[in-house]
């Protein structure tokens, strides 16, 4: 570090240190910068996606040799093919530990019903499933708080630019992944896609960063990866490598990661996310082919597509496009009344869970017993039917999986309800998307099958495990589509299961509102291409209707959870609003030459994180604008370490510095550490304007400088923060008004009534 | 306009007066900003995507109602709607026409071929291909020479903000469709997807803007899209819905406009491109529902996917995997060859073309006739072969399609090569790709095919008439996978068919140097989800390989064409240059206040195209900078018009303007149509930075600024050209040695003895 300068203090002459030693301008700009993580309360960073261009960093980049830069491209595409491995081998441990598991649990039951001990085979199911939901929801609850929860919204947050502590630790990975499998096994409604996302993204970043640096883990060859720009990229492979793990849907997990879940893309990284699901999906299938063998427990022998409805020929004419259109509206009142639901129950359960960590489990104690017996209590509403004649598969059946489950039934019938409730989610679908079992299922099983997963879905996601949404949807808009499917009847082309698979895109569509990848997840789930026209127009009409009444699932769970998540578009009324509007001043500014001890105390004082430095020539009147400084980046100089950690994002706290009294009194030169030339905005450029810049360059902080020379080089500093809503309406409350220019519908009433009670829970 | 300020030159005051007389800094900047446009040399001007903040802007939006947003959102809508409609119905017709066209003249000639007249059949079949060839090269060399070509290279351009005269104007639009059915009805082997996708662009464009001004088709209600954002959005719908239609692949479409055509991407705009293509999967799916009761003459039954390749079970082991490798390695190599030698040939071409008009037909001419021949010829060289017994088409078939061709062959004979290349290329692919054909084609045919194709659609895309490229990368792709699997043989589970459809992912891998959308286009092609893990590696692979040679087809295309496409990446010296290095002052400035002769003149003068405007006010010393302007806008206000027209682009050229002697000697206050908030990078920034800036951004010019303030308060303008290498190697020679870090293969000898070639033509 022979670039650091320290000179004492009598070196300076009088009237600059006069100008050090009273800071310019005082207090820090401090929007609240905390979210929820998991279910605690955590201070938010910021991510920096900009060349930070100082001396030093150039340097580095002149000192790269074509050798170097060989091994950084090499090494991008070995972390990218190490994810897809691992990612894969974990996808695959996760089925195989859940359809074991929660196999062994179903097969034990069911021969207890078929010796007529239905007590003890209540007994022994809601007793597993207790176990398990405990143990998924101790370990999240004591280890790893920031493993609850699907993890896309975290996941999402981060590729914004967000940085929550812990989202991606190797202790966050192993909750994730143990809790996942043992949340899912348990019979909770809760799905496994989101969880392996998160463990996707997780291990792209731990194997980015070089193992975890708590646990000794790391190597040093890495090093080139410890920036953000290069760790995004890896976490978005990461996050595809999880769709394609849970769905084995290739192609739909790259878009899955382009539309959803990144906010930056570049073509390069289609390739690269492309090449990691690549992997994914050669690994899946040569597991998969290992378990024909017969080695995989109950695992059996299902191929790479999951719920396959391939039939010869789909003939549909005009007949059936206005049921298709009904399926698409109603579907997405039923996504946005379900986003509405979980969105207020996610907030009775935040209350809940601030309490304590007891009432965390007690909540998950609460929710197993109640989805036990439900499930085990349902089927008994059921009429049992004789078994169809003509069938192909056993009737009835009494293990795990089938279309015919015996449950309570006398010999050769069947009870349909138990056979899509009293079974696991993958083969409730696989039933339900079914051909040629037009007449097994009665309307009313499969109406209460629906309700109960609608509610159940709601009202499980909350609690303190690792949870996915994407499985519970799934399975509650394949029975409503099924619903639609019998009550259409005969006057439709097509069969059943073909409605199902209609009505689980609709409900994906109005609840994750997402097009291109729904569409292409469900492609690959179902192998059926000659449906995809009607899927296009369903997920479009789904989402058109539920995006007139709210935000996507995901958008809702990070609003709630406090993430500053910034958008792309600007809102109308930022286009009426100047930077200067917005900007607060008086804001902190550092000089080229700094004191060590004025450094500290502004480090130790605000939360902000980049500083303006600022030059005074001798010879020139006012001061000109050397460039910004990161506040870790400073904080980093002191620690005097490895310079290559800059962009870790998390230790090195200014907190854990020591300096003796000498030291503080010392000068410091910040200039190489300075970025020399940051991006400027003039002050009076409209907000969205700025905020098109700060969002497609991805910034951490913005310099805004003013029109007129000759006051301060400064105006002030604009962070995410600066462009969320609830900043910029606290500041101009005139313009809430204006706000809701953005069509929705909305009903005052009834969010009335929903605020009402939950501040009177508060209360 | 009451906002403009004329006030005549006597009210000024003289110093002022001096200063406007004596512009600041004079020689323009000019670099060479001219491309090739079809086979024209034109102009060429950039787009901009800049939100352009000046007062007229603010009133603007300032008076749009919830009623003009509310319109202008469904007009989006309904525009996209509309844009799909139309090229769908221009995709079917097409479809319609080329089966008919080319089906009657194979119908014909094979007739007259039973009857042993071949002299007869092929002077009918060669005069009927040149005929069809001539009328297509002709309608583009003398109506409209944008049209020649694929149109993607443009398209791309244009995506990227090159704005190339008449790529979009009506008349290329009937050329481009009516052109691309005669030439593919001619034999010629040229595809429809590139001409598909500019027709989809161009059909977008026109609708966008209000139709052609030209023919007075223009609708005032659409004056809010005459802006370059909207209609960039609106062209990116556009060209999605082109592969949609093309390829029967809507999703498909999505990813090839995302990933290939697009360099700005918003969710919002993912969205409405899926929407655009599920109105043409739709559409087109109830046309073919309309030909299956075989009105629309030879175009027959073929349902939504156009080469089917389903099978139950495709298994496939580990001593499948080497093979495709290699057939991944190899398919890179030709495709990087096929990319090298089209690059080559078209240079050439190029070189005829620029003679006279004459020259381009005779081209056409010769290459027809020389197709005619090969097609025609060739088959003689095949050996006749019995039909299988065990078949379930007929053999032989006489008519147009059929995988048993009889040709010259006797009653129960077939000739193999004549079904493949005496067909249409879709017939072509479709026995290609067909399975329980293992025995049918010979080794000597398919190379013979394989070679032909390889050659004649190289030599084909160069003429003056609309022409595809996917097709005959697929074709040829298809028969050289299928000569792959036919020397695997029976060492491999996969059939032959299966190994062309993979043969032709790898050359279509090694040319266009797509991912995900050629993996979901041969997807949504061929209906075999199984294969999908294959097709993956086979694409990585070839990219790969391909890569290390040379970069993809159409950015091949756009360099030889000279249009100035931006990259999303900087090279490795760009990070060593900063902007001051490679801005050029001295520049044209305006005052707040300025002359109207002078802008006349400035704007005569020069083709730049913003010009910053620089106010001095009394009490400061130095100028300061007030915002910036555009060209195009300083001469609308002379033309004094209608000023939502600014974003249009073409027409209101400043040499249309005529101004009296008083009115040159007026002065204007350009401030009410300055851009008061230009986005502005300091002068010590690196040029890599600047650039992203710049390309995320979208801009046309960016202002730069000076480090120290008290000196002029801009330095000078970057352009488009600026970041061009060409442009900063001129500059800076000494960069071009590291300009290679870019890990690349070269061949130095080969390049020489291909430049020497041209060269030695070009004396």
């Amino acid at each position: 570090m022979s670039s650091i300068i320290v000179t004492s203090a009598s070196e300076l002459n009088a009237d600059q240190e006069d100008s050090v030693f009273v800071p310019l301008l005082s207090p820090p700009n401090s929007t609240s910068q905390v979210a929820i993580v998991g279910s605690n309360v955590c201070p938010i960073e910021s991510l920096d996606y900009e060349i930070f261009e100082n001396e030093l960093f150039k340097q580095d980049w002149r000192s790269r040799g074509k050798m170097q830069i060989f091994q950084y491209t090499l090494m991008k595409w070995l972390l990218c093919f190490l994810i897809g491995l691992i990612v894969s081998l974990v996808g695959f441990c996760n089925n195989l530990a859940v359809e074991n598991i929660a196999g062994i649990k179903f097969v034990v039951t069911s021969n207890m019903m078929l010796e007529s001990r239905y007590g003890m085979a209540f007994l022994v199911f809601s007793v597993s499933n207790l176990i398990l939901a405990l143990f998924a929801s101790m370990i999240t609850a004591f280890i790893a708080p920031a493993a609850a929860g699907s993890g896309i919204p975290e996941v999402k947050a981060y590729l914004n630019g967000v940085d929550a502590p812990d989202i991606f630790s190797l202790r966050t990975l192993v909750v994730k992944i143990v809790g996942s499998i043992s949340a899912v096994s348990s019979s909770l409604l809760v799905g496994k896609a989101g969880p392996m996302v998160h463990t996707g993204a997780c291990i792209a970043s731990l194997l980015g960063q070089g193992g975890s640096k708590k646990f000794g883990l790391t190597w040093n060859w890495l090093r080139f990866f410890k920036n953000d720009r290069d760790r995004r990229d890896l976490v978005t492979c990461g996050s595809a490598a999880g769709i394609a793990a849970a769905f084995h849907a290739p192609v739909g997990g790259v878009l899955f990661a382009l539309e959803e879940m990144a906010s930056w893309w570049r073509s390069a990284l289609l390739w690269r996310s492309f090449f990691t699901t690549a992997v994914v999906a050669i690994v899946l299938r040569a597991f998969i082919d290992l378990c024909y063998s017969g080695k995989c427990g109950l695992f059996g022998t299902g191929g790479l597509i999951m719920y396959d409805v391939y039939s010869e020929t789909i003939s549909y004419d005009l007949m059936d496009v206005p049921a298709v259109l009904a399926l698409g509206v109603i579907g997405g009142l039923l996504g946005s009344l379900h986003n509405f639901l979980l969105d207020k129950v996610l907030k009775i359960y935040n209350l809940i869970n601030e309490k304590s960590v007891a009432y965390k489990i007690c909540l998950a104690w609460l929710i197993s017993i109640f989805t036990s017996c439900l499930l085990f209590g349902l089927p008994w509403l059921a009429k049992c039917q004789p078994c169809p004649a003509d069938t192909s598969e056993a009737c009835p059946t009494i293990g795990r999986s089938g279309n015919y489950k015996k449950f309570q039934c006398p010999a050769d019938q069947f009870n349909d309800l138990a056979s899509l409730i009293f079974n696991t989610n993958d083969d409730a679908i696989r039933n339900l998307f079914s051909k040629g079992t037009n007449d097994e299922f009665q309307y009313s099983s499969v109406l209460i099958f629906f309700v109960t997963c609608f509610f159940l879905s709601i009202l499980s996601y909350g609690i303190v495990a690792p949870a996915g949404l994407f499985v519970p949807v799934i399975v509650t808009g394949a029975s409503y589509g099924r619903f639609v499917g019998m009550l259409v009847g005969s006057k439709s082309n097509l069969n059943h299961g073909l409605y199902a698979v209609l009505g689980a895109a609709s409900l994906l569509g109005g609840s994750m509102r997402m097009t291109v990848s729904l569409c292409v997840i469900i492609l690959e789930l179902t192998n059926n291409l000659l449906l995809l026209p009607l899927i296009m127009v369903v997920l479009l009409v789904s989402k058109t209707v539920a995006d007139g009444f709210n935000g996507s699932i995901y958008d809702l769970i990070m609003k709630a959870k406090g993430f500053p998540y910034l958008e792309t578009h600007a809102e109308p009324y930022m286009r009426q609003l100047s930077v200067g509007d917005v900007v607060r001043g008086p804001l902190q500014l550092f000089h080229g030459i700094e004191k060590v001890g004025n450094i500290v105390h502004v480090l130790r004082t605000t939360r902000h994180n980049g500083f303006p430095v600022i030059d005074e020539p001798p010879l020139s009147e006012s001061p000109i604008l050397f460039g910004d400084t990161g506040g870790i980046d400073a904080s980093i100089q002191f620690s005097a370490g490895d310079f290559a950690k800059r962009g870790s994002g998390n230790g090195d706290k200014i907190e854990d510095i020591v300096l003796t009294e000498e030291e503080m009194e010392m000068f410091i030169d910040l200039h190489p550490f300075t970025n020399a030339s940051p991006y400027t905005v003039v002050e009076t450029m409209s907000l969205a304007k700025a905020l098109m810049l700060f969002r497609e360059v991805g910034l951490r902080h913005l310099l805004v400088i003013p029109k007129l020379s000759g006051r301060s080089p400064v105006v002030g500093i604009l962070t995410r923060h600066d462009f969320m809503a609830e900043n910029i309406l606290s500041l101009h409350p005139l313009l809430v008004r204006s706000r809701w220019k953005r069509l929705r519908f909305r009903f005052p009433s009834l969010r009335k009534l929903f605020w009402g009670t939950s501040a009177s829970i508060k209360a």
